[in-house]
């Protein structure tokens, strides 16, 4: 594996479950696979969990890790070709790129949408450039339009925590926040629970329509509490306009309505579902401190399986090396 | 052990003070102790020297290390239960530590006092929300009251100087400051001088008294001049009111008499004591040129002791773990 | 070797190059010689390049590394003695360096030169501070006026592509840019070369003489055109002002002459000269695209080299330990 992105970067979803169900169970197994070998996290936007649980991942696999925050105060890249480069920017990506490159064998970048260039964001500008011009296998930290290894960790819970014998209804939910937030986080999740063995129902107000790229044709559903009904998993998350339906909203807040915080009204509407979140989350914004308390909440389980998915990722590039 | 903030927490003084002049013979000695194991170290707040020793003290156990800075001004945690978070506050702590926690074995916090509410301080409210929600073993690396490392630390560079067959006099003096400063390192200096085999005078100005929780009913001298006479080591450190006898005045400055500043004049009383101060110090406001640049001045070695107590304690709670 | 600032540090540059070839063929040959010992990467400044390729440097022998970021807002360092410290600088260097010193092997340190007293950047007075109170191995990572990994680095990369059998000609070129730089790179560069096998020649406006202790008595071309005559190798780099010719103008910017960009009429003079920088370079400003993106240009093989000679570097030290 050489870049990873998408859910389908793992080619086989079920044999990727299996390997990070033998990684929970001993952590250290492939720790020889790293032995003399660097990955390189660049961060573009803040970090709390990516940060720790892909150092963390990284050391369970014997690598060394070197962690670059990117000021982006400070050191300003160049993006455009044929620039004059008089003025903020003192480094072109295109040098940038390949020198960070020479000093490791895979590279982690994380990179926010910048939610005003939908064009921009959805050619995932700056994750591609690493990809082209590193020469050394690249994967998501998060970036513009995805966070496939909060998504694959998503899942890995999800497998852990399911009904045998049972196909789970997963609902994806948009609820409420005060700040546009990318939809990396709900376009992931969607595209993976797809690739999964599970019932996928999203809902949201209208004008929140994920794109079809990530999203499919899975079954969305306006009526927030018709959509819980029955529901095994609910996935609460917050995502500002993706510009499907309404182009010319892309990154804009479009409702701010709290009836769609996640509270014990909705969740009495399902199958006693396990609540979901990525973290971090606004209490009593996205969900009520009730829900999130609850025995089905399993955002701290979540959070921890962070660390199982970085390291089925960082040991498929590694094996991928040879 | 599974908590360090206090001197207790080490149950007998004088094994540790064995057990770390092992370790300052052999740093490595326990390197198979942290195999495949993991601090994390949290600051909220700047650090120098135990932003180093600690790292130090982690590889000399083999403990992989990282490091989390908590921009305060960019990732604002909410600590109070039931707010609705439509704030500048991006996540709660409730959700915080246990994902911390997560990803690793040992966890280490720096956070200071605010000075403002003295409940809210002396009740080491950050602290004990990781101790209580990370389920992980937590050790202060300065706290809101506390500060045992150094004052760990300082007991084992005392145990090196002192005179042998001698109960060393020991004297605490605040000196002057420019700025309002926590009560964290006296707090904890008293405290490890009143478990140790050594006698403690402790001198400041009227207002100044430290809490007796950590000062017991240490000899208080109010006459600088009277508590230097015959003593063994200077110990010179600025404070704010601890707002003990003067609650009111919690946190602030009540004096900045330059006389209290140490200088030969004071150490000209002493038994040639061996002058002694955490860093970092403001030279001629705390203490003049020449007294710590005199042969008799243990601030470096006393540093560099940073390095052996967090070593200990470490081992302590590898050693607990099993 | 205790102290890497100058090429006569290395002794011997013929030996280096072999090392270093020896090194990039079998990066983790001497992994043995960092075991239990530390080096402290000091940055009082930004970097990219030195700081990813120091680390890897290190973990290539063995090292542990610890990163220290001196932001210089918060942690202002007194270094005038006899100062009253009541002002924003709460510590003085003389306690601050040896305790750094106290939690580490070998020192490496990062600090631009002011540019407003030549003096006081040309006595190098932060690293040698270092040097002097440390009690370790120091390395420059670039200082005030030097940056030898750079130039050793560039060394290594004109051995690995220079003509067999011929003797060079390097041309070290001046170039504008909007910002007033320091001279560390091109003093470093011209004291290499002519501590090498190569035929340097210099060319600059006028008032832009280097300082004769890194220059020497190379040639001086001030015809940028003539100077390119037959070269082989072609380095561009901004400089500012060294003050030698003009002192009162040191660190200012005297020329923005658009004519000094190098682009590809002036490389037609050249023998087919490879393109040399030791980035960030600011494209249509220090050189056209189309010369750094033409297969003559190096500065990305010289960026990873790097990694090779501040192994070479961190080896010679480690050796020197015993």
């Amino acid at each position: 594996m050489n870049t990873f992105l998408h859910a389908k970067d793992l080619t086989n979803i079920d044999l990727a479950l299996r390997e990070a169900a033998e990684i929970k169970q001993e952590r250290y197994k492939y720790e020889h696979l790293g032995r003399h070998r660097t990955t390189l996290l660049v961060f573009f936007n803040n970090s709390l969990r990516t940060r720790l649980s892909t150092q963390k991942a990284a050391r369970n696999l014997g690598l060394d890790v070197i962690v670059l925050d990117v000021n982006q105060g400070a050191w300003k890249l160049e993006t455009e070709r044929g620039v004059v480069m008089d003025g903020d920017k003192s480094e072109h990506l295109l040098e940038a790129i390949p020198v960070m490159a020479s000093f490791c064998d895979i590279i982690g970048v994380r990179t926010f949408a910048g939610l005003t260039d939908r064009h921009a964001d959805y050619t995932e500008q700056i994750l591609n450039q690493f990809i082209l011009h590193s020469g050394k296998p690249v994967f998501s930290m998060e970036s513009a339009t995805a966070h496939p290894l909060q998504a694959f960790a998503d899942l890995i819970t999800i497998e852990e925590h399911r009904e045998k014998g049972r196909r789970p209804k997963v609902v994806l939910t948009w609820a409420p926040h005060p700040r546009a937030l990318p939809q990396a986080v709900p376009n992931s999740f969607a595209e993976w629970m797809l690739a999964a063995d599970v019932d996928l129902v999203v809902t949201h107000p209208e004008g929140y329509e994920l794109d079809p790229l990530f999203v499919g044709d899975a079954r969305v559903e306006y009526d927030q509490m018709r959509a819980f009904e029955d529901a095994d998993f609910v996935y609460a998350k917050n995502w500002s306009c993706p510009g499907v339906t309404r182009p010319d909203d892309y990154g804009k807040i479009l409702s701010t309505d709290p009836s769609w915080t996640v509270t014990a009204r909705q969740m009495a509407a399902t199958r006693d579902a396990h609540f979901m979140h990525c973290l971090p989350v606004r209490r009593n914004v996205i969900v009520s401190d009730e829900v999130i308390e609850s025995p089905r909440s399993l955002v701290i389980p979540e959070a921890a399986n962070r660390e199982i998915s970085a390291t089925v990722v960082l040991k498929r590039m590694l094996e991928a090396m040879g």
